[in-house]
């Protein structure tokens, strides 16, 4: 189609994260070129939970890393999460309804080809490492992201 | 003007839907094409509080169904809610400088020809009706919104 | 470049507004034109704490001007703010690497001549004044903000 989608994913919230990845794994079926650029609590949902270490970081580095979801499966709702009530009461629900699970999303969207980036500047900031994260996942600078995204042909800030 | 602006309406928050229904309304008065794509939590702004019924719907449906605004005017605001009482002081404001209410910001875009679109998939997960929603709603699939999206000269993602 | 970026920022918030901030300064490095268009609760970012005054305000605009934040410094975290603890660890990370404060990005985007314009409509709501904002804050139109998006290359809303 020769068509470009870059998508912006500053949250890390789960309820976000499904509709993002709804749109990749739509767009790609469509023969569009989707890019995904990961920043601040989006990093969240592309840590890998069986690398996360403590190695190299600093307290406050440590305690962050502690208190923020481990990966995509951990990610809050934005909205009625109510300790975990509200998104379990979401996952039975899409369970019901045959909907795949957010992992199979994104699975979906590796497998289909969807260009995954983090942010350097926000792994700096929130002291997450490189090696920490999936490994379909490469850093790029906010220029890089811009220059991305002036060549799409739908930008979203999700 | 033969312009045309796509917003996808994921929150369901009365000052978010206050400011894509102000850029709908000002779009369609300056001759844009406008198209509002409601998905998850936006889909709670497009129901119609007189046609919410039980039927058909399973325990964790029901239950959802009651927890979620029922209709535009009972959404909640995304900061400073305070349990009803910063929305209560955000109305009386919009009153003393006669701003029109989000009612007639949602009738003005209908009037105007703002097209509106319900997301499929989120309809069922939420486990909401078709016939639930204002009668101005079509159910449209990710990948209908998507060719609307790629058609359009401006997309936000609110 | 001749290339142009308009962001709608209407959220009120540090990180989101330091993520818009790294975008509006990136992209001006790299020669795009660059616009920020404040709305709602992001008129908080562009208040002037030295200028703020309860002249000619009601007395819920009174209130509502003491309970929002006094300029950027002021605005909380979308996500962990943990009544103020988690934006200090936030800051604590950002000093440990050396990552200049949000109030250096705000200040860099005016020397950089990132454009910044306040909504007319939100003002009124929020019962804020022109005068206790920025001085670089010109207030435009939700027409002359679409006029502009609709020649941009890049629309976020944030």
């Amino acid at each position: 189609m020769n068509k470009k989608m870059n998508i912006l994913m500053f949250s890390g919230e789960y309820d976000k994260a499904l509709a993002a990845l709804i749109l990749a794994n739509s767009g790609k079926q469509m023969g569009i070129d989707v890019t995904m650029f990961f920043t601040f609590w989006g990093l969240c949902l592309v840590r890998d939970p069986k690398k996360i270490s403590d190695e190299d970081k600093s307290a406050y580095e440590k305690m962050f890393a502690n208190l923020t979801p481990k990966g995509i499966e951990e990610s809050p709702l934005s909205k009625m999460n109510f300790a975990g009530v509200g998104k379990k009461m979401l996952l039975e629900m899409m369970e019901e309804n045959d909907t795949p699970s957010i992992v199979d999303f994104l699975n979906g969207a590796i497998k289909k080809g969807v260009k995954l980036y983090g942010c350097k500047l926000s792994l700096e900031i929130m002291g997450f490492k490189e090696d920490e994260l999936l490994k379909e996942v490469k850093i790029i600078t906010a220029e890089e992201y811009l220059k991305n995204a002036l060549e799409s042909d739908i930008q979203l800030f999700i």
